[in-house]
């Protein structure tokens, strides 16, 4: 066995570290997994090899690897994939983020939309590496079972996807006040959120109701994980789930 | 100019980083204040230096202190200030942590709920160093703003706070679904939440009424800090801010 590289965001792979955000890899996107490491003293090495003989995945004992691979913590197990790309679906509400700047908030971001039945997440205008393990790591896997769209600019995802629904950017001078009572009614919406210092560029108030979480004058504003998680908890309870 | 030291869990000081915390310190905590550095290209440098002047704390222009005791990230400014204890409100609502895990979610927490309008955290068992730098920085400064008290226990907190309010524990098996609509009316209330790889032990199904965030089956679980803002928000929305 080639001992696995150190990860760069210039290489075609990346790796889901952890035994669950692993497990999550090979039940969702088997088809982009091409190996498994796993430590001797991982418990549910037994599950992993069966799993990785069904699936036709080389699966390797190794210390070493895992040691190469993973971001200090003890790692148990984890897997090797292939970067891939994937469309949105134009039926289905999204969450966008524009220039998102932080790995580990991205990470927390996806996991937490689809906890609320959100599938497809568009990322503009670049930001953080979203194939970084930490990122990976940080969406326990979660990232495999999203639809993921990277666009160069907010024009470019409108000409694609911008003709049959709702638009909501989340401002700090937002005109609506966005609670439980004032959340909008909406069949079909894209909810935009900016980069964690900057926000939103203020012409994202021309593109649709932009909106504004209640919050004390205490803080500059809220983490961007958060205000993600408070909008589609709220746009999802009003308006159904996406599940 | 003596060079501060690196942080150390065990020292009876600790540092705000960056600009945002280190003026939080300043307006809401002077007197626990005992130095701040700054670089010399910082672009609020004047203001600080003025503003340390009439609180009479030592400001001093040092690359070599902000490098020994920074993040590795680039830090204009940084407040070196005493660790202290503070006693929880009785008449507010809290929000309780049992044995937090992560310096960082424990920050975006205390950012959070301080945005949110709740003034009172109380953090159970141990955990996460709440002096950390990184605790500090991740709450951008808020940890100045909130009565913080630690609990070695959670009988111990309900001896001292648990006779006048409900008590809301927060499990993924929680007897009550949390959503906009059923988030309980209470006048007086705690809110408990687990620790992140473990939530909180069963036996919290029986102090008071348990709540479950609803969400996908895709997801294991929320992450921390995410369910802490949710559970806040709906309570604060639903019950009238604690500002």
């Amino acid at each position: 066995m080639e001992l696995p590289k150190k990860y760069k965001h210039e290489l075609s792979h990346s790796y889901a570290l952890g035994p669950f955000p692993t497990f999550e890899l090979l039940s969702c996107r088997p088809d982009m997994a091409r190996a498994v490491y796993y430590r001797e003293d991982f418990t549910q090495r037994d599950k992993l090899i069966d799993l990785c003989e069904q699936l036709d995945i080389p699966c390797h004992c190794s210390q070493k690897a895992l040691d190469r691979i993973s971001q200090k913590e003890i790692c148990y197990a984890a897997g090797e994939f292939i970067k891939y790309q994937e469309k949105l679906c134009r039926e289905r509400p999204h969450i966008a983020l524009v220039h998102p700047g932080d790995m580990g908030n991205l990470g927390t971001i996806e996991r937490t939309v689809l906890g609320f039945g959100i599938r497809d997440l568009a990322i503009i205008g670049g930001g953080a590496d979203r194939w970084h393990p930490k990122a990976v790591r940080a969406s326990m896997g979660a990232v495999f079972r999203l639809r993921v769209q990277e666009f160069g600019d907010f024009d470019e995802y409108l000409s694609e996807f911008g003709n049959n629904r709702d638009i909501f950017p989340f401002m700090l001078d937002g005109g609506t006040v966005l609670t439980p009572n004032t959340c909008p009614e909406s069949e079909l919406y894209t909810l935009v959120f900016g980069n964690e210092s900057t926000g939103l560029p203020p012409e994202f108030q021309n593109f649709g109701q932009s909106l504004f979480i209640a919050q004390t004058e205490d803080v500059d504003s809220l983490n961007l994980a958060v205000a993600v998680s408070i909008g589609t908890y709220l746009f999802t309870q009003r308006n159904g789930g996406a599940a």
